[in-house]
This record gives C-alpha cells, structure tokens and sequence, in this order.
C-alpha cells in the first residue's frame, strides 16, 4: 500500500502543493473529516496511512464497514497545517470512492439477506484501473465477497471461451487437467449449458443474464447433479429486483457497485490549532 | 501510457490468464466491441493501446468523444484468440468509465451553452487515485476543461486556506510574490470576499457554493474591478440547475463527473476467425 | 519476462563488459550453445530473449521440454560478437538451471507414471527467490504440475495453521467461508485428520512425512468419504522410492526438484563470422 | 537489500497469504527455525529482516558462518502469528539455499587449505539469475572468495576474447590500455598461452580445464616470468579432486558451489504464545 | 528526494565500497564538511538526508542559502566510519553543485536589485537531466525564482513555435482557449512582436536577445498597452551587464547559473571517535 | 539508457508541453542543432535517442568527440513538429553539458601529451547525482579516461581511510586480503607514505597535492621500487599548471572536468517541413 500511496500523492501533488507552500507558514492545525450523507464508511485505514506518511497524527472515530450518519466526524488529524492542506484531496477521494462502493454493497447485501440468509454478494473485475484492491476491499467492508482480483485465482470458462473450444465438456476437460489446485467455474446461459457443465465436473456454474424463474431452474437441475456445486447469478441485478434472485443463489455478482456505484459525501475541515 | 498500461495488466491478470491457458489453443479470432447504451465514446484510444502492446491488430470505428448509438460496433481487433481475452477485461474497463466521464461532462457542456456558448465546464481533483489522467482526458472529450491536474498547476487559495492566513488580501499578496508564471485563484463564499479578491491582483474567483442569484450579483462585482478576471462557479451544480448559473460564469466547475458518473455499457463479442 | 531480463542482465553485466568493450572490436560471429551432458532441456526460450533483446538472431534447434544426448546443439546464435560475449552467462545460467530442473522432473514422472499413469508431480514454493516462475516453468516443460505459484493460488491449511485453530474441522470451515472460489486443502500427518479433514469439507488432502502403508490407508478413508477428493503425498519422496507411493496419490510433490536439482552443463563456441 | 526483500515476499504472497487470512486470528506466536541436517549455515541475517520487515521481534541463535548440528534452533521469531507463517517461507528459503551453498564451499576450502593454507576457493558467474548476491555472500560466508560479481568488477579475456581477437599478447595489450584501474586476467588452456600471457603483462592467469600434472607446470612457467602473477584453477574440480589442484595455485573457482548445491534442510516450528 | 538519494547511493556505491568494506572495521569517527572557498551554501539538507540514511546523527552549522567564509565547518557527523566514507562523496556533491548555483544566483540578484529592488533573477530549462529540483532548489537559496520546472507549468510560446504558427495573435488565441488556469507568454524579438503580444493578452512576455536600449523601448510599449504585463529579459545576462537591463525588467531570466556555473569547493575530514 | 531517457523527458515535461499541445497543430518540421560556439561535441548519441524515441529521424553530421566550429549544424531532425518542440530542451542539455565537459577534457589533454605522450588525464567522482554515466562517457569522447565509476571498481585507500588503519602498510594488506580481483591503489600526502604504499604491494599510487617537485621525486622513489606501479597525480591541476605535472605521472585525474567545465553552446532552429 505504501508504494500505492507515494504514487497517489505524487499523481496529486506533482513537484508540490503551491498553494500551500505560497501561502502558509509553519503553522499547526486540527483537522475533521466529515460526512455528508448517510453512508457505510470505508477508506478510513487508507486515508490515516495518506495523514500518517505526511506526519500527521490520525485519530480514527468511526470503524471502516460501519454506518455513518450525515455530520458525523469520522476522522481527526493533528499536526503541520501544510502537510494537511497538501494530502487532504487524496485521504477524501478514498474515502469518498470506497464509501461509495460500500454502501452500495451493504444495501445489495441486506435486500438479499433478507430473502435467503446464507447468500453472498460478490464483485466483478469491472474497476478502474489500478485501483481494484482498494475497490475489492471496500466491497468486503460493505459485507461483499471479492470475488477474483485477477485472472490467476480461478478458473471461469465463459461464453468468448466456449465459442472458442465448442463444448463445455470438452473446456472443463482441459481446465481440470490444466491445474488441480485452481476452482473451474463455467458461465452458463441456457438450461442445456448449466447442467452439461454440472456433469462434467465444474465446481462452480455462472448463471448469467436468465430471468429470476429461469435461475430458479437451473438451480435445481444443478443442485441435483451435485449439491456441493456453487450457483452464481449475474446479469442486470439491481436493488430493485435482487430479492427475486435471491433465494436460488449461493452468489449474486454485480458490476456496478464498482464501476457505477455515486461516490459518499465527506468534507475536511481544517482549523488551526490554538495553545499548542 | 505504457508504463500504465503493463501495471494495469498485470493488476488484472497476476501470473496469467490462467482459464485461457488452460481451455484455448493457438487459434485466431476477431472481436468486436460494442454498446450497449447510447454515450459519448472514450477511451478508445487507451483500449487500441492495450490490444497493441498484446500483439493484436485493432481498427478503431468510433472516433473518442464522439455520440454513438446502443448496439454500434466501436472497434474491432483481430489475432490470438489468447492475447485478446487475457486483456479483453482491460480494454472495456477503460471504454466503460472513461465514456462514462465523457457521456457525464457532455451533457453538462449542452445545457450550459444554451445559455452561454463561451462557457467552460470542468472538472477537479476528485478523482481516483492513479486514474487521473484518463479521467481528465474523458472530461475533454466530452467537451469540458481538465482544470488542475495537479497542485502545482495552478495557485488556488481555497477556504481552508484562508481560515489559516486570516485575510484575502494578504495571501494574494503572498501567492504573488510566490511566482511569477503561475495563476492565482481565490475561493469566495461571500461577496466581500470575492470583491476583495479581485482588488487584491486575483487572476481567478471561484464562487462556491452560492444561490443563482448571489453568484450573478457576485459576478457583476468581479467583473466591475476587473473584466479580464475570470469567474469559476462551484457546489452542487447538476444538470438539472446548471441553466441557472451558466450566464454569470466564465467556468463551472463539477466534482460528479468523475467520481459519481456510471459507467456506460460495452461488451466484447469474439469469434473464431475462418479462412485465415 | 523483460523486466526479469533487463534486471538479471544488469546484475551481470553492471556498467558493461569491460573484457569485451576492451578486446573485441565490431566483428559478427557465430555461436553454438551444446548440451555438455544428456538432460531434458529447459530454458531456452529465455535464452532466445536474452540473446534478441541484445539485438542477436537466434535459431533455437531442440524444443524445450525435449531430451537432448551430450554434445547436441540447442541453440545456434548471429550478430554482433561483443553482444554474444557479453549476454553468454546470463542465458547459459537459464538453460543449465532449468534444464536441471526440468530432468529432475522428468525422471519422478517417469517412474510414477509406471506404476501410476495418471499421477501428476508437482513442485513446492521451496524454490530460489525471485527466480520462482522459471523454476516453475521448468517443472512444466519436464511433465509435472506447478503447485501453488504464491500463497493467494489456494488455501492449504498447514501443520502451523492447524496448531494455531486446534481444530481440523473449524479450520476448513473458515476457510471455505473466506471464499467461494478458491480450493481448500489440509495436510495430514495422521490417519484421523485425514478424515476429518475430508468430512469437513476439504477439496484435497496432503498427507505429509507418511510411510507408503500409511499412505494407501489414509487413500482408502479419503475416497471412501468422496470419490472427488485430490490426494497429495509429500515428505521425503525421491526417484528411489517414488514408486511405493505412486499408487495411492494423485498428487506427489517434491521440493528437491527446485532447491537441490544439479544444472544441467551446456557451454556456448562462438567463432567470427566469415564471409558475410 | 530491503527492495529485493518486498519483491521477494510479493512473489511469494501475490495479493495475500489466503490461507492465513482465512483461519488464523490476531493471535501471537512463538517461532522456531530449525536445522535438519549439519551444515554451515546462512541466510540467517537475510531471513532476519524479512521476519523484521514484517513486524515480528528476532533472536538470532547461531552465527552466520557457523557449523551447525542437527536439531540446532538457530533462529526464534515472536510476534503475529499471522505475519510468522505469511513470510516463513521466504527466510527458509534464503537459509536453506545459502546455507547449501556456504556448506559446500566450507567442504572444499578445507580440503583445499590442508594443503596450502594460502589458498582462496572461489566462486563463479555460474548463478541464479537475480539471486547472485546472495549465492556470492554464502560463499564468503563458507570461507571462499566471491570472484567477480559482473563483468565491469575485472577484465577476464577467455577463450571466446581469444578466437574473436587471435592473439593473447594484442589481447593483454587492449586491456591494459582500456583501464588502468582494473587488473588483467587471461584464460589459458595451453602452457605457450600460459607463458605468453604472463609476458604480456598479466595481472592473473586463469588454467582452465588442465589435468594437476599440466597446472603444476604451467605455475612454474608464470611464477618464473612473475611471481607476483596471481595463479587461478577451474574445470571440474570437486572434492574428491582438489588436493591435487591446491598445491599449484592460488585460487581455485568452481561453479558447482551456486549452480548444483544441494540445499540445506531447515524448518520452522510454531506455537501459540502463552502468557503474554 | 528519498528515492533519488538511494538512486544515486547506488550509482556512486554499486556493489559496495569494497575500499572501506577491506580496510575499515566497526570505528566510530567524526566528520567535519568543510567550506574551501566564500560562497552561499546550497545542499545542506539534501547532504544530511545522504548521511540520515546511512544511520549517521548530522548537526548542521551553517542555514542553506547563507554565506560562509573559507575554513567554516558547515556541518558535522558522527556514527559509524564505514557509512560516512561510503557516502561522503554523494554529500559532497550535493553541496558543492547546489553552492556553487546559489553562488552564481546571489550574484546577481545583489547587482540587479541595486538597481531595480522589485526585480527577479530566474533560471531556465537548461538543467542537468535528472537533478533539475535541486538545481532549481539551488536557485531558490540563492535569492532566485526557479521559473518553469516542466513544460506543463506555464504556457512559453517560443520563437520556434511563432515560425509554426505564422501569427503571434493567433498563437496567444490558441494559448489562451487552451486552458483558462494557466499563464501565456510569449518570447518577442522586436517591438513589434512585443506589442502584437501584449495586445493579444499575454499575460508576460519574455525579451529575447535585445540591447538594453531596445529593452528599455519593449519595456515601455509594453506596460503602455497593460501595467500589468510581467516583462522577462533573457539572452546573454551575465554579472557584468545585468545593471544596465534591471532597471526595465520584471524578471531576467539566465541559464549559466545552471549550465556553466563552477562548483563551490567543499571537502570532509573524518577522525576516529575518541571516549565514546 | 532508454529508462534514464524516458524519466528525463517526464522530469522535463510532465503531464504535457502545454504551449506546443495548445499552439502547434499537426505540422512536420525540420530541425537543425547548431553549435553557437567551438567545441569538442558530444551527446549527440543520446539527442539522437532522445528524438528518436519521440518517433523522429535524426541524421548525425558531426562525429562524437570531433572538433566543431561556430555555426557547425551537427544534426538535423525531421518529423512531428509537436515531438520536436517537446524534446528540443532535453537533447539540447545533453549536448551542450557533454560537449563541455569533452571540451575542458581535451583541452587539458593536449597540453599534457605535449609533454608526455603516454600520459592519461582521468576524471574523478566529483560529477552529478545521477548523470555520471554521461558525463563520463563525456570524458572519454574527450580523449580521456573515466577513473572509477563507482566505489566498487577499485579500492583506492584515501587520507581519511588511512587516518582510521593507522598503517599504510596494514591498509594495503587488508585490501589484498579482500579481493584477488581488484586493483589497490594507496593516496599519499608524503614522500614516506608514497615509499611506504609501494613497498606493501599497492598496484598504483595517487600523489595528492603535491608540487611538481615533489611529485617528481616521488615518481622516482615509486618507479625504484616496482617500474610496474602506476603513479596518479591530483589536485589543483588546470590547464596553466599541468605541463609542469605530465612528466612525471602515469595518469593526471582532474575533478573540475566534471564538476565546473562551463558547458558549450549549441541552440536548435526549426522550420516548417515544405512539400512533403
């Protein structure tokens, strides 16, 4: 993270703040970052190493993964005014993105908890670029499950790959031999595919872009090929309809709370620090 | 760019696409990628540059910043089938958030010349980390004004500042006398502070967060001590009220289009190229 | 692998080939790089890189992964003398280590296969560091399987981890709560935990420092819970007594082929070039 | 040294110790590394900080350099067990591997030293690429001498200088005119070069691949037109072979030492700490 | 700064300083910077970080930017001998280069500010690749303005760039559509450029190469069009002349305070640590 | 080299060359380097390297380490008028930095080979963090020898070292303990620790601050005992005074070369590229 960080500020901040360096001296000051709208917060751990590679001395007043309502200080920094001016934007962008991504998982997570309690929400691979971890971390602090963070940690045979090999037995064939320590997945988009795939040994089955009632069908022709085998669902879940799909799932993957989720509300408000 | 790219490759992929190595020989194929919604078109550019550095062949269909329609085939790219779905996830996470940025800022850039045809949008530095660049780069192709990349952009003296020094006039005096080839800008929440800004040697006033009206008033003020003094209007604007304030500003600045614009919707279809 | 490259060559090379730079003027030659003992070559693909990033064109004249008799030549190489001399080491270094690596394979997997035809070897992460995705690779070119590249590949619940959590059962169940989508492995030293390991839910079980009796026990309690289960010797196994375990494995893994293989010999003639 | 250790663990972590993650709590552990075998051990100042690196508290039992019998507890670690079994891989490695080689080159210099006491075994380039440094420290560590670590530390013209430039005296003469900061060593594989490279001003002549009876006359030969010309002997010595090289020379190199080694056998054992 | 000094570490060390690695043991020593010639100290804080980071206590005696008189002892160290001798070349020459730049830059800021005591001396882009911070940094110490860092600080319309675009209107047009945050000069070598600038609304515009009578007419023309114009003056300033240019300059800009100023003569004695 | 070159250009140019980006459309030009002033030219490998590199073809008309006149157009450049504007101030430093070090070398190595034909003029470590590569090769371009390159090149045992030993004799021995591969040369301050170094066995002998005198009877006293033994003579040596110095040394080294050579002028024209 500390090379993340150096990189990040150096993006922010080029040859220097020169603002801050024109016009402020030596002064101390206290800081409080603030929310602006009800949210489940995150980046809280980010932005005390931001405060901390400055200087800073961070105090933490809100747990990352909890909910915050509007006007509540989470964070407090103490020490050089210009350390403070200088790294305040990048602190507030992690926490700003990664609440929003919180937050928009903590609500997908709730709705379907609410219909089939042992469900997880997961993530997608759509996130910005050089970012992922952070965005994959906020996902977990808002009750999600990561999913992949890269090609290598599983095996998910999808749909540009069967076109390729032409038979889902046959691409589970090659996955298996290829590695016995890797999970074979395979995206399945009719009923035929889900259960030729269950057949052949896959571990995990990717139902994606079917109608809640198509899901629950090839939930049950999987599960009765082998219960151990993971049914995931994908395609268009929204909070709106999630709680439709929910029930006939083991995971719920979602794209946008990563690539579309609004990013949270905060502020920083810097005073400069009296009697010290 | 390419420094950026490999690290982001290798965010993705770890040490290799390993349901590609497993399941795909050394076939050709070709793959198109297409919308899936109407938007204004980015990053395209940085998706040929991923497709390149992965030895594929792209044409480019769609010019970036351009307007196109649900279902308009954007690019296409052509070689090993491996190459392109190792970096198939890469290249649409750039199209998908930078044409969201560009779909975001065009919107805002109709609305506001309307009203006022010299008017600037703009973006600012809440941004991802490590994504700046390509956001910014979205924000001009959907028409609007990077604004500061950096902190050694451009001198912009901004409440937190003020808060520290104690008076306007006083920091322009500072941030002057601090070079001679860079801007300087004030942030005002007040009409006495806007006026004293621009009798002070302000190059720039951002008016921030100010009803329609006071910025108008706020406008006539700046303007009477100086007309070459540019007025920057900032907080809160949306689509939805950007009519509003577009005829007494020269710049309007919005946080929303980088950290809060969905991303648009692409997808990439492959296909076994025959006859090769 | 470039970055690999131009990173091993500085290592080398430092400021330059002072030998080289002092006595060899602008000549072209030729060089043949030969087999000075039979092995199962490996490396010569990065030898190939080596030798092009220095602007040299190279015939690769065995495939790798093949067996090659003493005196045979691999590799034959043109341009530039002072280039050849200087980058030799560096791809004789990857050829002798990893043809070791890759006959030291080689030799396990045919002996296994004899008694078992479906077994697989595999490596550890005993290898050298900073050079682990070649070494790994070696392991593939001589037939066997990589095992764990990194400790995000897979779960593998240790002795240590198992002294730590006291119990086999609670730690598969928080390993599979972790993830859906990584395999989860235990090694046992005991008949018992191999069992309950496997009742708990494991994906593959490795049974570690057991007697080949021991073995083909804790084999027959595996399957008999499920058929699907991987089982995975390890501890102690060499070409002398692979055979009494092969039987009852589907995975053997064997540290020495990394840490203690000898290299391969292979030297490089280089001669000028004449009448071109 | 830091740099290669972060690289080192991220090649070995990748983006998390899984494992751990998943089933261990902050819990503090108490760690012993342990030897298998008698050795010269090494690496126990690297595997030191890569256990520091991580937080965890040292106490190094042995010292680098030294012998050690079976079952020697040479190294403890206390702190998070998380951390101590996240990175034991990599500080065994560096112990098992140095210490490999620091064995192997004790073994010979002793033979060697039985019968002249002024002799340096040395090593050569023969190394894992980007892990010479290391393999050259254990080899200072086991009582030889590193040799050249790149190609800029000494001109060494071999065989393949020769071909390239046809004469040893106009060979010498280029070198000697290149620098005169560095010394001049010849690879001599017959008495005439032998002879005519000491002639030539010869810091150092290398005798390469000649039988004892040959390296005896071709150090009178040296020694009779200087005798301050430093004598150094390779090719195919061994242990079994080398009291017979040692009498006629004043260095002695083998490559077998980092490129053929057996590694050491250590491991690490852990318990939770009581009590604290 | 802390990335270049273990860059440049390395470039001066490599491998190690085999001198002191031979000779020297685990003493302690003292060791005392010395100024050999008058001059205004520079490098101070960047030689202290060089000596921090090789874990030497560093007591600095003399303020960066202050004039010191042959024999001062602007610094002085203790620790161990082996870090001091391997790293007082690198601190050396910190302090000798950036001395001898604030130097040459006091220089002339005392002979141009007797006659104009509003004036700036500033540097230019010619600048040893890679050192420019502290050469610029240098500037600064020595009463200087650093001027341009990078090409993205301020808009420089250039003659080459004028032979381009045909037009000096048309390239300040052009400038200023391009960004409303950044400054626009223009280099003019006559009046009438000069005037064609001001009028298009340059905000400083740069004499390039002219008299100090053609100055003195630009200068007027100039201000007649906009008090608030900055007027640069560049080409050929040295010591000698610069009296007879401030009076109808803002700014004078000069390259030989970086390009061709001497290096101030500093040197290190270093003494064993006695009773400690 | 291309690493150092590309952080070069971003240290020059940042995010972007605002003013070319923002006048220049999409223009080939032509450019040509000229020498403003007599010189020994070098850099121009690395100008090409640079232009090239920006996509431009360069044709190099004047020799590296030749000798140029006035007015002299020692390269042309075609291409991209935006690449050529952007990269004009790096290639322009290299060249007119290198040149003046070339310059100041051959100057002083004329004068010396006068006297003594066999003499080399060497640079010493006095150069700029980061760019001794360059400026050495500038050196050697100017007919003289780099000197060590790095703290592991050679040990040369200096005044502060000595102070540490104690014994010049001691120090000599410990060097040649250290390494049997690199040189070891000794500092003297006096006729004795001269005697004293060459009588211990050092390769060469660096006479500090001497007279010509007592350089000269130093030279005997050296060459008396070992006519092999290189003397080095330093310190003060300009081209007024090193005639009187030439006779009686091997190698002269020189620090202003490197440290104060003013550098050498050379501007770049460029024009539009007509029918092309």
């Amino acid at each position: 993270m500390a090379d993340d960080i150096s990189r990040f500020l150096e993006e922010d901040i080029g040859d220097g703040d020169i603002t801050t360096n024109a016009v402020i001296g030596d002064q101390k000051a206290v800081g409080a970052v603030k929310a602006g709208s009800a949210c489940t917060v995150a980046g809280l751990a980010e932005a005390e190493e931001v405060f901390s590679d400055m200087g800073l001395r961070v105090k933490i007043l809100a747990k990352d993964g909890s909910t915050v309502e509007p006007g509540t200080v989470v964070m407090r920094v103490e020490g050089s005014a210009k350390a403070m001016l200088t790294s305040e934007r990048l602190a507030l962008n992690f926490i700003m993105l990664m609440s929003g991504i919180a937050t928009a998982t903590d609500t997908l997570v709730k709705r379907a908890r609410a219909v089939n309690p042992n469900i997880r929400i997961a993530g997608t691979r759509k996130t910005t670029p050089g970012f992922r971890r952070y965005e994959k971390k906020a996902i977990i602090l808002g009750g999600g499950d990561p999913h992949r963070f890269r090609l290598d940690d599983q095996i998910l045979i999808k749909d540009n790959h069967l076109k390729m090999v032409g038979s889902v037995t046959e691409a589970v064939r090659r996955a298996k031999r290829f590695s016995f320590s890797k999970k074979v997945e395979v995206e399945a988009e009719t009923l035929a595919q889900a259960e030729e795939a269950a057949k052949a040994g896959a571990d995990s089955i990717l139902l994606d872009n079917m109608s809640p009632e198509k899901v629950a069908e090839a939930y049950s022709i999987i599960k009765a090929v082998h219960s151990h085998i993971t049914v995931e669902v994908s395609g268009g879940i929204r909070p709106e309809n999630i709680a439709q799909y929910a029930k006939n799932a083991d995971v719920i993957s979602v794209g946008y709370i990563t690539h579309s989720a609004p990013a949270a509300d905060f502020s920083m408000d810097i005073e400069e620090a009296r009697g010290q």
